[in-house]
């Protein structure tokens, strides 16, 4: 590793690079002690920062559809992707291996890039979400309500932990971006420069909307005096930290959304059945191993706490004892190092200090907290710490165990007796990010899981099916919620498009249903129709919300029910045998086929000719309301209910609504009729533009 | 109103009606001024209390499924109507109106009915949730993840104001207890004596499980003290006091989930087309006038500030002066009384001096805060004051208008010039839990809607369509979100079955299907299957989650499809055209129809002998995946995913996972069918049990 001069790190703030004012703070290699950067951002007007973010990005997000702006995550992760191997470089610096930084890049690039493919997949072509169903409010359709989800329109302020200094900016800002929100990034100092290369590369793509995304090198200063209510804090690192900014007069007086993610005594169990020789006991070995060692145990959602039957406890010790003490300690770019330095010289100071907290309850039976080797690199210049396990015979006398994160290579096993005792030992962290039981019993795994849920935002089962598939007690997966209850923050990320709501506002909307549709852009039951032509006919170029259609009617026969049993071969009972039938509590008579309905509403609607409509994909919420009985009338009410035309292509999904009602007037049958519509219909014209 | 000595009011808590060691606040009769009952909590013990409720009631809670506990509230709600006049009569005292009673009383007992009601159909009968679909995390199969909701297993403790002492207590507890959690109410001591006497009524029905529901009568002492991660503390009254309680040492160090209600500064706006004469206008100036004298304006929701144009401000303040004037002033239990007077004095000194707080930017236009008229009841002795309605001519200046809440009958008028401004306006609150705008025109609609969501919880449109049906600007609804964000508090409550949520932890559930489904008690993807008799032949007594059917196959033909199409009328040109199927970007031929897939698939699962399988009710998630053409052969594997047994019937619903794949294992559809099952089978069976 090349000595160099240290470079001096920027903020991007109100659209320029800025330097601070100040002398800045040297930040040191987490191997070698070299000096890799200087911090400070002394100076800036962070009012501004969060007035530039609010202002100038945010119209121009909100402007965007879901679909855009996943259009525009996705190029930015793929461009980012491209440049993966400077990052890699510098990652090094930060004490993470090839390994850990494929955590921290590739990991992060690819939450990006998840959230870029479920926004297109999960939501709507819109710029507001609806949430639920509508809400009828009166008997003649005159009053309904309609959940909608909004963007908020502040900023949302990402305060960000060491230990994943691009993972952990991507995984925030990428739903916040496609909820339509602006993001300022303050990474914690100790690897910002990693942070800042990412963001000059970011903003280099020209691909986000000026203002969208900022970064403050250094301290936030007085920004969260400058808070509202419409923007979001969240918040990963240290408790102490963590609940000062959560009291902050501003961040209360203004209920500012507030997200914290701290300290996570995550706790794993090894199942009773899980004796040793079986594949579970060898899969948790690998993984507390794991979880100790991989990023020199810095990772929220490292196992703390291994909790292990008492019998097998001796077992279990030795096994990971023999793992630990064979794991290579070393410079993070040597390619025989398994486990690289802390973060820095004060993390270590750090997390020997803890250590000698956990002791009061229990003993080191691997590793030597005072005694580092390594195999390459400076012992004492570079931040290193071999893995060190303990133990606590009285576990729940052991309060300290429960209690203190020691953010670093470092776990202790507790015995437990029962499977409550168990239960009741990982519940004891008073709330964690994730717990794991390794099990193959289906009974161990229901008591154990329904047991610790409450308690913790990720659960995750071991066993030898999923040995090879699964991603592992540590691992956040942008479609989970991440976070936890309790000591762990109260904060829920991610989740896939549930993180996306959290940078949103849920508003309940009531009115007469046209005014609704108005609001909302979807058809509802008592909103404004228009006839006219077959809407099968219009492309979305001409295809309105409310179009309808209006079909002949036709009665059903006997025959016809008949002629469908014998053709389908269903000849279930209800239809088919009249004192059975009548003995249904649901029928008075023979009944016909649901499906008979469904195809003879399609036989009304359909328009033969080709058109635009290339094809019916899929049918929601079907529900067969009222019998058909023979010599009854059944009608189709079509109603184009929601547009989504598709980003790059000629086409998009249409949503009708379909209701067909019986010579009475009742609804004999409901649901959506899902189908793709061109663009522009004949396509020559399509193919001409 | 008959003079009596004053009740002392208990606590009831850890399993007794217990009393206050102190002397007793006197609580005071809103109309007269008497000594109505003596308050206080000296002495308990509210660590216990909380340790009381999590231990001995949340297991039998947790005990209990979603439809035990509706029918629970179902029972509790109907006792409770049953002896609404004994609370009419306690109300009075409070100032309520009749009409105002029927908000507190019916309008609570009825959110709890409505609890009752929509989890018993929008819940599962199940112990725990689950949330969206299971996300597969691996190719094979062998490794997924589900979201589920459980209980959290703390107390909810809910703080509440004075204004509504029976709404307020029911609609926190309705979905509190449908959570399964425990609850602990401390009502504002100004009104508690009507919250006790229903909690005493509550407690006489002995329909929750002991322990379920706590009442503190009095200060809460040292109780925020003793809160956990796993309990939920909520608070509706001044943000003063909620500010303090969000920041309390321990709500913050636990991460204690804590959700406000507070200030709120409600707007309203009359459209631009909603000139004087117009339907609009007129019920524009109803609905002020209502909100402004229900419960004497001291209602969260009440419109504080009244947005109009500039040009009708004169005809807006003339008419609202005139129908002010006439409020009748007086006793809650005189009949020709249409407004009541304050909660109390004190009430009546706060709000005055709010209203010399906004005469810094407004003036009176209506009323006088020092000249009090009453109709019945004597004006010094009684917390009487008419209704004040202010302007403000420049209400971009008027930063106390936008800022102090006079909780009382106090509006003031803002005037505007373009919908811009009416809806930065409203912005300018910084958060409310409700807007409204009166118009007909769907484009002011549209703008004013999406303008002012991110600011509320609650929007409500008003024209002459929904004149009649409307609930109102003021009245939240059971179904709906409640709660605002910044000045507002930042919370959310209700919103149908989202408010049992907010009493239960989402965790994120990994592994392989097989112990997933053991933990979730659904069926999924890569679970065990158990073959053998056909499921349709099983009662619910005897049916397994994962009983499955693997059907004969059965070749597609052109003669079927001809026939359908012709049968049907369903002769789409993707079925009948080789050359527009062709064309078509999805097919490569001509294809069978979807319906007919389904219907195909029927008959190749469906059991002819009559059966415990009831009725086919519906169809949910159809996808047509493959398209099937002629000469392809399609086989149904039909899996039983969920069972649903109702609570008071002798059947259940059962969803069926039914996947359609053809001859290359291709899967050409995938949906839910949905059917009714007999819990017993022959009935004859269940008869005679």
């Amino acid at each position: 590793m090349a000595s160099a001069a240290p470079r001096r790190l920027e903020s991007y703030v109100y659209g320029a690079w800025t330097a601070g004012k100040g002398d800045g703070l040297p930040l040191l290699d987490a191997g070698t002690g070299e000096t890799v950067a200087l911090i400070d951002s002394k100076g800036l007007d962070f009012a501004e920062v969060l007035h530039y973010g609010r202002s100038v990005a945010g119209p121009k997000l909100r402007a965007m559809s879901f679909h855009e702006r996943a259009a525009m995550l996705k190029a930015l992760g793929l461009a980012l992707m491209g440049k993966k191997e400077e990052f890699y470089a510098e990652s090094f610096r930060t004490g993470a291996t090839r390994a850990d930084g494929w955590v921290d890049i590739e990991g992060g690039i690819g939450t990006m890039l998840t959230f870029a493919s479920k926004g297109r997949r999960e939501l709507p072509n819109t710029r507001i979400l609806t949430d639920g169903n509508m809400e009828p409010l009166s008997k003649d359709n005159s009053f309904s309500a309609q959940h909608i989800y909004a963007p908020l329109q502040g900023v949302a302020v990402h305060i960000n932990a060491f230990n994943f200094p691009i993972w952990g900016m991507l995984e925030k800002i990428s739903p916040t971006l496609l909820a339509g929100v602006p993001a300022v990034v303050k990474p914690a100092s100790q690897t910002a420069y990693l942070t800042e290369l990412m963001v000059r590369r970011i903003i280099e793509t020209g691909l986000l909307p000026e203002g969208a995304l900022q970064l403050i090198s250094g301290s936030v200063g007085d920004l969260l005096d400058h808070v509202t209510g419409q923007d979001v804090v969240t918040f990963t690192g240290s408790a102490w930290t963590g609940r000062k900014l959560k009291a902050h007069p501003a961040v209360i007086a203004n209920s500012a959304r507030f997200t914290m993610e701290a300290d996570s005594l995550n706790a794993s169990i090894l199942g009773p059945d899980a004796t040793p020789g079986t594949p579970e006991f060898d899969l948790f070995v690998k993984e507390v191993m794991r979880e100790m060692t991989v990023k020199a145990g810095q990772k929220c959602t490292a196992i703390r706490r291994v909790i292990a039957p008492r019998d097998h406890v001796d077992a279990l010790v030795k096994a990971l004892g023999d793992m630990l003490g064979k794991t290579a300690l070393g410079l993070p770019d040597d390619e025989t190092t398994r486990m690289g330095p802390l973060a820095s010289l004060h993390q270590r100071t750090e997390v020997r200090e803890r250590i000698q907290d956990l002791l009061s309850d229990a003993e080191i039976v691997a590793g030597n907290p005072d005694n580092v080797r390594v195999a390459s690199g400076d012992a004492e210049r570079g931040a290193f710490l071999n893995p060190i396990l303990l133990y606590a015979d009285d576990p729940f006398g052991a309060f300290k165990v429960h209690d203190v994160e020691a953010f670093g290579p470092v776990s202790t096993v507790l015995p437990y007796d029962s499977i409550e005792e168990a239960v009741e030992l990982a519940r004891l962290g008073k709330g964690s990010l994730v717990s794991s039981v390794f099990t193959d019993d289906p009974k161990v795994a229901e008591e154990v899981v329904l047991g610790v849920a409450p308690f913790h935002g990720r659960v995750l089962v071991g066993n030898r099916r999923s040995a090879k598939t699964s991603t592992g007690h540590g691992s956040p997966l942008a479609g989970l919620v991440h976070g936890g209850p309790g000591r762990a923050g109260g904060g829920e990320e991610m989740g896939g498009m549930r993180g996306v709501k959290h940078y949103m506002q849920r508003t309940a909307v009531q009115g007469t249903p046209r005014l609704l549709s108005a609001v909302t852009g979807r058809w509802i039951e008592g909103a404004d129709v228009q006839h006219g032509e077959h809407p099968f006919r219009k492309s979305l170029a001409e295809l309105k919300i409310g179009d309808q259609l209006m079909t002949a009617k036709r009665q059903v026969t006997l025959d016809d029910v008949e002629h469908f049993a014998h053709f389908t071969g269903d000849t279930f009972y209800a239809h088919m045998d009249e004192a059975a039938a009548k003995a249904n509590p649901f029928f008075d008579d023979r009944v016909a086929h649901g499906y008979l309905i469904a195809s003879f509403a399609a036989g009304l609607f359909v328009e033969p000719n080709p058109g635009p409509v290339l094809a019916n994909y899929g049918v929601d919420n079907m529900r067969f309301l009222t019998p058909v009985y023979f010599g009854d009338t059944v009608q189709v009410r079509l109603t184009c209910k929601e547009i989504n035309p598709r980003e790059n292509a000629n086409h998009g999904e249409v949503h009708w609504d379909c209701q067909v009602t019986n010579q009475k007037g009742e609804i004999v049958a409901q649901y959506d009729v899902l189908t793709m519509v061109a663009k522009i219909w004949p396509p020559a014209q399509a193919a001409a533009e």
